[in-house]
């Protein structure tokens, strides 16, 4: 039949979830091989997914010949080369958000993308494949809000997360809150608003690990920024969220507002208890997004067999790269940033 | 000035409450007596209220010839005979709920309130002045929801006042618990809907405080209830919330819902912490209806000024008795009881 | 590999959902064959599903050497016959509720289950299976609410459907509001408390349609039961709901309260607007249940491989329809009915 | 009887909302003279409300010998002045925000103010007497939310009100959406953290009414702020808001976070309709503050009899003017503006 057969490079925690979508809950496609340096990731592969090709080279894995498709998940400074010999072996691509760390090396590999234009490429801002946010960005594009004012994205972390953050900040360069994290409101800004950033102010704070000063790395930090349309933008990262994993954003239009998630609800479910009404949360990303991780995957063998490409571009990837970077360089200069 | 000159009889919780109201949040109002058996009562109407007059018994406080009204908040088997004398006196009557606890002799109190048509008599069923159910009934009487086919609704106080209610029990009879709580529920079925109640099914469960299946008390009861047009009642009243009082009402209507009171929000405050996201709630009567017990004070004293009665009649007290007794009797006789 | 082959008769709006979900969502089983009377229905199975083995006529379907098990979505009246016939050829058997009309024939079905305890058999009571309805099952065993007192369910369809049920109505019988509806209601409270319903009264309303009333049907219904430990349960059920379909249940425990779907909200996005703040709702079965579908189908393919029974036995959907038909009677008698 | 004498200037509708509860609602005051430029707004304070003593001119109101306090409702370019003379006639004085419109006025202001410490003087910032803020202000100030890390706060206007803000515009100086807006929420910036701000970036946009861009006015504006130990502010400001009037204040902390009227719920009633599950909202400040007004209130005429000065100081009003002039100077110039 008319199977979309895919690899994957990278099984760590968001690995092993696209891996087990591709295996198991995306119709049309089949996981065919899998490649990783660790060997328990590889075992999970062979024994909870029934995976047969089993790579420890990215090199071995592409030049399978049994491949249409490579999913790559591995750590972000590989991705540019990952891709670049994808497309060059003739293989589309789904690669996670960012698609590289390196501004130059972004560039180059947005033209390698380009220099394809039959295969798909997609990039895993998964939030444009979220139900919730879907609905929102139809109710924008419908003029239900009228002419955008006002965007607000935060991406709040749950706490259990920090000490082992600060554990890592230490050890490697994350690239900053901004580009670690707010990359996802970034692409929300530009998806709902389909403007661009022209200037940014960002500003954070630290207060549990006040050693991240030092490694200009926050707990916690907030950007402003005006759009091309004078449209104005706010973003707040946080690595402390007591509640849970909290993803929101907002519109303010002037025919109505709405948010997505102002309360990250886990279910259906309220408690009326000792400590008031209580909304139970979702406390991690793969419970937030579940479902998002299953339809961007879908999208992409979809758009295999459709031959069309997805909504995402390899353009956006780089753009949101050039806000973040540019909400970094103004974290560490207090100064605002002009984006040409 | 028009002021209107109130002496108040019983100033426990409740009447404390009426009390300051009279004193302090009602324009055109000013208590001028006060009558309760106990000193620390009148020391309290003295003291914190600055009342001159202060009375043992309640013939010396009607007899004073500086009222115009009297609001009376003593227990309620005193109720009637108090109306009645007040009422003799001349005087404008507001009555705590209930009317009364014999039937017989609440119809008598009918009969003299409507001896003396002139002046202003009002039984204290607060809802009907909470800003919410208001606005609820509003809606409900412009047709807003149609045809209403189902009310619930709920009276759950809050845990904290369980362990004193069983001592209470064992020293006296409460009515049960469809006469001491349900009669406000009661009260708002036959107001939201204009209809009277035809017949009655009424359950109940111990589980904290087996002893009360003894004396006929119970923590937890429900009732349904049949209208003369079909219309269905239920409700619930309970003394085990663990989250606060927990006053709600619904209306399932032909052409839409309402629920007043579905989370009993304490303000407009969110939490979002270790638990989730929370709602802080109403712990007590006199926080959740704090408004509602000036508003029925103010609507008293208006309706004196203005020379005509208030929405809530005395008919409505025997009625909302009769109902209450007969969920009582379905309890304790497991039958569906009739209402002629 | 270890696929479980599935056949599937009846592909109407509910079997359209189960057949696909078994071709494309629920790892580890393939959909081989459907059966149905329609030529539309086989189109769709053939075309949009690739399946091969179309048939006409169930004794055809599970004559296919191809099959382990079978899914039945035909008419609830079938279901006795298909259920003894499948388990006669040693095939597992997922069927949707109820397990059949009448009473007799339903205990004959019970026995001939049992008579074949090696092959599984499952119920499609889909609530069982919802991730919310779960958490709070959960919370529920795990004595998060203390002692049951109360539980409370409701299932209000949109009124969207409310015409063509008139007209079905009219054609042919239902069963009644309580069977056809209710049933998943006394599902969720025997589910929840682990308790038997020993005696209900049920009333009714028409508004709409009142030739309804001719039909002993209802556009809207009520029960209130005694459980055997004097648990209360309450059931709403209706066909009137302008804002969507909304199913919600509640429990109130001695130590807290809990409520699944108290806002059947259809995302996470909440809308300010000229309304006021919206939260948009689910507007039909498949729309709110759309995970719960699948999940329920997981577990019967879980169950085959695993070799044990799933947790809703067909002694379950004996009980329920016991209770819904008691329903039924005491609407049409106005009386309380004993369940024996 | 020790009631606080109060003459009020200024009867228009805020000046009209603090005389009514003067008169009526705050215990311990009288309101025994108004001033007043408009004979429609003496007529009002003659009629409505009895008051006897009525002045076209300031200075024979606080030449009146009968007066304790007075209370300033006058357009906000008088309060300067205003303030003055009723210090030096020793009245004690409650002047709505803001203290003034010019600096170098304010700070002599301040100093005047300062130089009668006998006499209590109070600003109407009313957030600080609402029950929620309050409520908010105690969790904070309790450290439930830990160290706080980020402050958003939004006044967003019912957009009813926009079209008579453009009028309003073209005749006069508003002093920017700033300092006639978000110093509401400056204030409550500096009262929940306690920390001053030390740089500020404003943006704007406009969009019905593109002719407010050469007036330097706004229908959307909004600012982020650094504070002196880093903690980041946003706020936003707006004449839009379709669905009411909106005011949220939030704060994120290391332990928790906290949102005041995240929905500005009108009262305790959901609406279940075609639109979805709704709550109602306010509609503008009167009714979102109302209980705030005579909150306030009572707190002046309270320490006016206790002898001690409120919690909202002079000083307080002088720098929120520093501040919200900051964030216009910031708007004007697309500078980030460090306040000294």
């Amino acid at each position: 039949m008319n199977q979309i057969r895919v690899g994957i490079v990278g099984l760590g925690r968001l690995g092993k979830i696209h891996a087990t979508n591709l295996a198991q809950n995306v119709p049309g496609a089949v996981l065919v091989a899998a490649c990783s340096f660790s060997d328990e990731e590889l075992a999970f592969a062979a024994t909870e997914l029934g995976i047969e090709e089993i790579y420890n080279s990215y090199e071995d894995l592409i030049a399978s010949p049994n491949l249409d498709a490579v999913c790559i998940v591995s750590p972000s400074g590989y991705h540019p080369e990952q891709i670049r010999q994808a497309m060059e072996k003739g293989l589309h691509v789904f690669c996670e958000k960012p698609i590289g760390l390196d501004l130059e090396e972004i560039k180059r590999t947005v033209q390698v993308i380009h220099d394809h234009p039959e295969q798909i490429f997609q990039l895993g801002f998964n939030r444009r494949y979220d139900e919730s946010y879907l609905y929102a960005k139809n109710l924008i594009d419908n003029g239900e809000l009228g002419d955008l004012m006002v965007i607000r994205s935060y991406g709040l972390d749950p706490i259990s997360g920090l000490k082992s953050f600060v554990k890592f900040a230490k050890a490697s360069n994350s690239g900053g809150i901004f580009l670690d994290m707010s990359i996802h409101d970034i692409d929300v800004i530009r998806w709902f608003t389909n403007k661009e950033v022209v200037r940014v102010w960002a500003i954070g704070k630290n207060s549990a690990y006040p050693e991240l000063d030092q490694l200009n790395e926050l707990e916690t930090g907030s950007a402003m920024m005006q759009l091309e349309d004078k449209t104005m933008a706010i973003l707040v990262a946080g690595r402390n969220a007591v509640h849970g994993y909290h993803v929101e954003t907002e519109i303010i239009g002037t025919k109505g507002m709405l948010r997505v998630a102002s309360v990250p609800e886990k279910n259906l479910v309220t408690v009326f208890n000792e400590n008031g009404v209580v909304r139970p949360t979702s406390q991690n990303f793969p419970e937030r997004f579940r479902e998002a991780y299953i339809s961007e995957l879908k999208e992409f063998i979809d758009c295999i067999k459709e031959k069309r490409q997805p909504g995402i571009s390899a353009y956006d990837g780089l753009q949101n790269t050039v806000v973040a970077l540019a909400c970094q360089k103004s974290f560490e200069t207090n100064q605002i940033i002009e984006i040409l």
